[in-house]
C-alpha cells in the first residue's frame, strides 16, 4: 500500500483525535473526508467486529438536509422508491438515478419532519444533483450540508453498550427507525442502522464540538465490553453482500442491475427522475446483476480495479470487490454477471492481475 | 503519513502502470481516481521541475462533456465568466458558483466547437452539478463523463521535449489555446497550460489505450532531457499562488474572496447561476480574501485542517496550504485573512496543531 498525503481537501472528521489515538493504520476517502480502514488489521478487526462491539468514524457519509415546503416533493423527484408512506422517524434506503436511470448514489433517507430531510451519502457529491435540480425547478426548499457527522457503534454488544450511554430504550428502536436522544444537553438522531450485519447503531452527531466527548464516552462506557475502534470491515461487508457506490456499482449500472428493484416503486413514485429509462429497464429486465461469486485459491490482492470475469475468451462480467474469508475459507467477492452466467454454481475464471483463477456464482443471498 | 487502502472506487489512470514503475510513494484522492503526489521527495520533485521537465498523471483532472445545440448557453449558465468572446481553440479559466455566488469548482472550460465543450474539473463532482442544471431546464445537450485524461508535461524543458513527440509547431501554441495533433493515428487536444509556474503542456489524451504508448514515448524521448516522472508539487504551487478547490477555498467562498473577481463578468454573463449574490458581493466587495503568508521557523507540518490566523485572542483568517520553501527560505502558505488584516506586511500568528508561530502577509502576488 502507498502513503496518502495530508491536506485540508481530505477533511479530517470530529472524531479524528480518537481515531489516530486508536492506532488507525489506512485509510481510504470518502465525500473528501478520511474514512478508517484498518486498525489492528483487517482480519483482526473483523473477528472483533463479529463477537464484540465497535464505535466507527464514518463522518464521511456526509448528510445533504433539504428543508422547506418542497422539501418532500424533491425527495421524491430524487428517487424511484414511494416515499408516500414514509414517516418522520424513518431511514429509507433510497437508490437514486439520473436521467437514464443511472445510479448516481444509494443513500439512506431520514426523514427528520414533513419538511426537513436528511439524505445521509455514499461517495458523491449528490449535494450539487440535488441543488441543480431545486435550482431548474424552482423548488422552495434549502439543501445545505449541515454539521452533522455520523457515529456507528456496530457489533452483538451494540446494544448494551448504547444502552449505558443513552439508556434502555435504545434497545426498542426499530431497524431503519430513529429516535431522538439526550447527549450533552443535546438531541441528537439514533438510529437502528449501519453497514455490517452484526447489529447495531448509527448516532447522527449534530455539531462537532459533542464529537470526542460521546467518543469517549462510548469508549469508556464499554472498557469491560472490549469495544474498540473500528471501521466498514471488507470482508464483513462483502460476506453480507453490502454494496459499496463507486466499487459494486457505478453511474454505469441501474438500481436493477444492482439488485436494488426491491427499492423502486417506478410506477408509483410520481415525478421521480429517470422514470422513462427504468419503465424501459422494468419492462426488459436487467441484462446483467451483481452477485456474490467465489473466487478458489490463496487469499486475493486488493481489489484495486474491475477483474474480469471470463468463460474462455469471452467476458461474462466484472468482479469489484473482493477478500479473504476466515469464516468461509474462500475469497468472498461481488461481482456484476451477465444473464447469461449469472445462474447459481455456474463456474467462470476471475482475471486477476496475476493471473486467472477459478470462481463461480454462488447460490443463495451473500454469506452472513 | 498513513497508508492507503486500495479499491476501485479510488480509480487507477492510464498511466497507473507507468507512475508505479517510476517509484511513486504518496497518493491524494481527487475526483475519485489517485492523484499522484511524492516521487523522489517533495523538494527533490521541486528541484527537478524547476529545472528539468517532468511527466504529470493528471487524469484525475476528469472531464465533464457538453454536447448539443444547449451546451453554449449551459455553459454560460455554469459560470461568471462572459464567454461571448470565447472561440474554439482557446481555454478559459472559469470560477463556477452555486445560485448563492459559493465556488463549486474553478475548472477549465475548453471549447471543441460552438456546440462541444469540456470542462476539465477540479475536485468535486461537477457533473452532477450540470446534469442538475441541464435536466431542470430541460436543455437540449448531452452531459458525460468522456475517457479523456490529460496528462501534463512541466517544466523548463517542456518545449523541447514535446517538439520531439509532436513536431515544432507544439512551440507555437500560445497560453491557455489548444490545438490537434496525431498520436498513433489519433488526433487530440494539446494546450498551452497547467498547474505549475515553470510552463508547459496539458495533453488530453483521448483513449486509455494510448495512455502508456504516449507515457513510454516521452520517457524514451526525453532520457537525456532527465525527464522523470512527477506531479503538481506543493512547494512550486503555493510559491506561484495556484489556488487548490478544497483546500484554499470551497462552497463557503465566492470568486471574489478567493482572488477571482477578474474572470468574473456578472453584469454581462447573462443567466449565469449566482448572478444576484455576486452582484451584491461587488457592490460591497468582499471581507476577506486569499493572501500568501510566510509563516517563520522551521518547516510546517502538512496543513491537513484549517490553521486560525491569529492576532492576539482574534482569529483573522486561516492558513489552508502551506510548505517549506527551499528557494525562499521560509514557509510559503495560502490563508484567507479578513479585511482588517489583508494589507502587505501585517504581523499575524499561526496556530499550528503544536503551538503559535509569527507570519506575515506577503507584499505582492505570491513568490514565482
Amino acid at each position: 500500500m502507498a502513503l496518502i498525503s495530508p491536506s485540508r481537501r481530505l477533511r479530517r472528521t470530529p472524531f479524528s483525535d480518537g481515531v489516530e489515538a486508536a492506532g488507525c493504520k489506512a485509510y481510504t476517502v470518502y465525500n473528501h473526508m478520511l474514512l478508517p480502514t484498518v486498525f489492528r488489521s483487517v482480519e483482526e478487526d473483523y473477528r472483533h467486529l463479529k463477537s464484540a462491539v465497535q464505535v466507527w468514524d464514518v463522518a464521511c457519509e456526509r448528510q445533504v438536509e433539504l428543508r422547506g415546503p418542497d422539501a418532500g416533493r424533491l425527495m421524491q423527484m430524487l428517487t424511484p422508491r414511494d416515499l408516500r408512506g414514509m414517516l418522520p422517524g424513518q431511514c429509507f434506503y433510497l437508490p437514486m438515478v439520473d436521467e437514464t436511470g443511472g445510479m448516481l448514489n444509494d443513500p439512506v433517507g431520514v426523514k427528520l419532519a414533513d419538511d426537513r430531510y436528511w439524505i445521509s451519502i455514499a461517495d458523491s457529491d449528490l449535494l450539487f444533483w440535488v441543488k441543480g435540480i431545486a435550482y431548474g425547478y424552482r423548488l422552495d426548499v434549502l439543501i445545505d450540508e449541515p454539521d452533522v457527522s455520523p457515529l456507528a457503534v456496530q457489533g452483538p454488544l451494540a446494544d448494551d453498550l448504547m444502552a449505558r450511554i443513552f439508556g434502555d430504550q435504545v434497545r426498542d428502536i426499530r431497524f431503519f427507525r430513529f429516535r431522538m436522544f439526550d447527549f450533552m444537553g443535546r438531541s441528537i438522531a439514533v438510529a437502528r442502522s449501519g453497514y455490517s450485519k452484526q447489529g447495531g447503531f448509527e448516532i447522527y452527531v449534530d455539531g462537532a464540538d459533542i464529537g470526542m466527548p460521546l467518543w469517549n464516552a462510548l469508549m469508556e462506557a464499554g472498557a469491560d465490553l472490549d469495544v474498540r475502534a473500528g471501521c466498514p470491515n471488507l470482508i464483513e461487508r462483502i460476506e453480507s453482500g453490502l454494496l459499496s457506490y463507486g466499487n459494486d456499482m457505478t453511474r454505469d449500472n441501474t438500481p436493477h442491475e444492482c439488485g436494488l428493484g426491491r427499492f423502486c416503486n417506478t410506477q408509483t413514485a410520481v415525478g421521480c427522475v429517470g422514470r422513462d429509462a427504468l419503465l424501459r429497464v422494468i419492462k426488459d429486465g436487467p441484462t446483467r446483476q451483481i452477485r456474490p461469486i467465489a473466487i478458489e485459491g490463496d487469499a486475493v490482492p486488493g481489489c484495486d480495479r474491475p477483474w474480469p470475469i471470463m468463460d474462455g475468451d469471452y467476458q461474462v462480467g466484472q468482479v469489484t470487490s473482493a477478500a479473504w474469508s476466515p469464516d468461509y475459507e474462500t475469497n468472498v467477492a461481488i461481482g456484476m454477471v451477465r444473464m447469461t452466467h449469472w445462474e447459481p454454481f455456474t463456474d467462470v475464471d476471475v482475471l486477476l492481475p496475476n493471473g486467472e483463477v477459478r470462481a463461480a456464482v454462488v447460490h443463495g443471498v451473500f454469506w452472513n
